[in-house]
């Protein structure tokens, strides 16, 4: 058996969505699967390396917010960011935790769900019941994950798997992992494409 | 006559040298010439950001020294950074300064030896002398740029251009900017051919 792709994102960054929409396919080409792994940026930026956050970051937060939408045309996604840009994604993150713990749950489903109503529909995900809203939309059972997002071990495994992350150098969203080679940033796929077909 | 594709970078960043590899082909392929413009890290990142230096930040330092190895190797470029890989810049980049100014030196074969010199081969390119050797090495007239790097009015035009860039926004190494429009980084180079066939 060969390992899943690790796909570590947050919900807040759009370069994380660019790649969400690609990675499962570029995985399955390669006949793996995709673990997805929540990550909080707050976390990693902020407490781990000590940085202001991207959008606030002077020359570099206008840069991004023009160079996004612009992606977005790129890639062929519609464009309608949330307002404000910045929100909090502990919930929705919660409800990845949770699915991953499910057996019957379509994980990457319902992190595009999230992801597509967050960035293409200037739609709410900083609540539970927001979440919950979005997974009942794409059939899962709402009472479930509404409960799920708010268990105690949903929310120490979200704790558990930021801090793993920092503890591995992982810090950006997305960051991609391939049998233990890290990959940063929605632009690096055609590289993580070339090491599936062989490492160099 | 179109304008033609503006490239800032600094020698002391590797990503500026993936992306001076290539520039020159992609703007000729688009009849267009490039504009070198020197940039100085320190100033941009350290003074108008508010951030470390990139080698300095936990954990992206790391990342990056391993990502920049790879990306050389994914680039097809011979890999052998300078020891230490942060140095002073400031001689080169006012050779560059000083290059713009003359109308019979090749400025891309200048950039392009000079970051060869530093990346490819490890060697010194911190001291005007050093800058000077490269220079001669393409057939540049040494005792010229020699004198010309340490002239008031190239030291000038360093400063200027690096307080124009962040007057405009600009901020990394690589920045390409084609037609107004501002794209950061190596990996921005395909969407930088796509913006040259036709904006969208």
């Amino acid at each position: 058996m060969t390992k899943p792709v690790e796909f570590f994102f947050d919900f807040i960054s759009p370069y994380g969505w660019f790649a969400a929409e690609r990675i499962g396919g570029i995985a399955r080409a390669h006949a793996r699967a995709v673990a997805w792994r929540p990550l909080l940026l707050g976390v990693t930026v902020k407490q781990a390396m000590g940085l202001p956050a991207l959008l606030e970051t002077p020359l570099k937060g206008p840069y991004v917010r023009h160079d996004a939408e612009r992606c977005a045309k790129f890639y062929g996604l519609p464009w309608r960011p949330p307002t404000p840009m910045t929100f909090s994604s502990v919930a929705a993150l919660r409800a990845v935790i949770w699915a991953n713990a499910q057996e019957d749950v379509d994980v990457e489903a319902l992190v595009l769900g999230l992801y597509r109503h967050a960035w293409a529909e200037g739609g709410e995900i900083s609540t539970p019941d927001a979440v919950a809203d979005v997974a009942a939309s794409i059939s899962i059972d709402r009472a479930l994950i509404r409960v799920g997002i708010e268990s105690s071990g949903v929310k120490e495994g979200l704790r558990k798997s930021v801090a793993d992350a920092v503890d591995r150098g992982i810090f950006g969203s997305p960051f991609i992992v391939v049998d233990g080679e890290p990959f940063w940033g929605a632009d690096r796929l055609p590289m993580v494409e070339r090491w599936l077909e062989a490492a160099w």
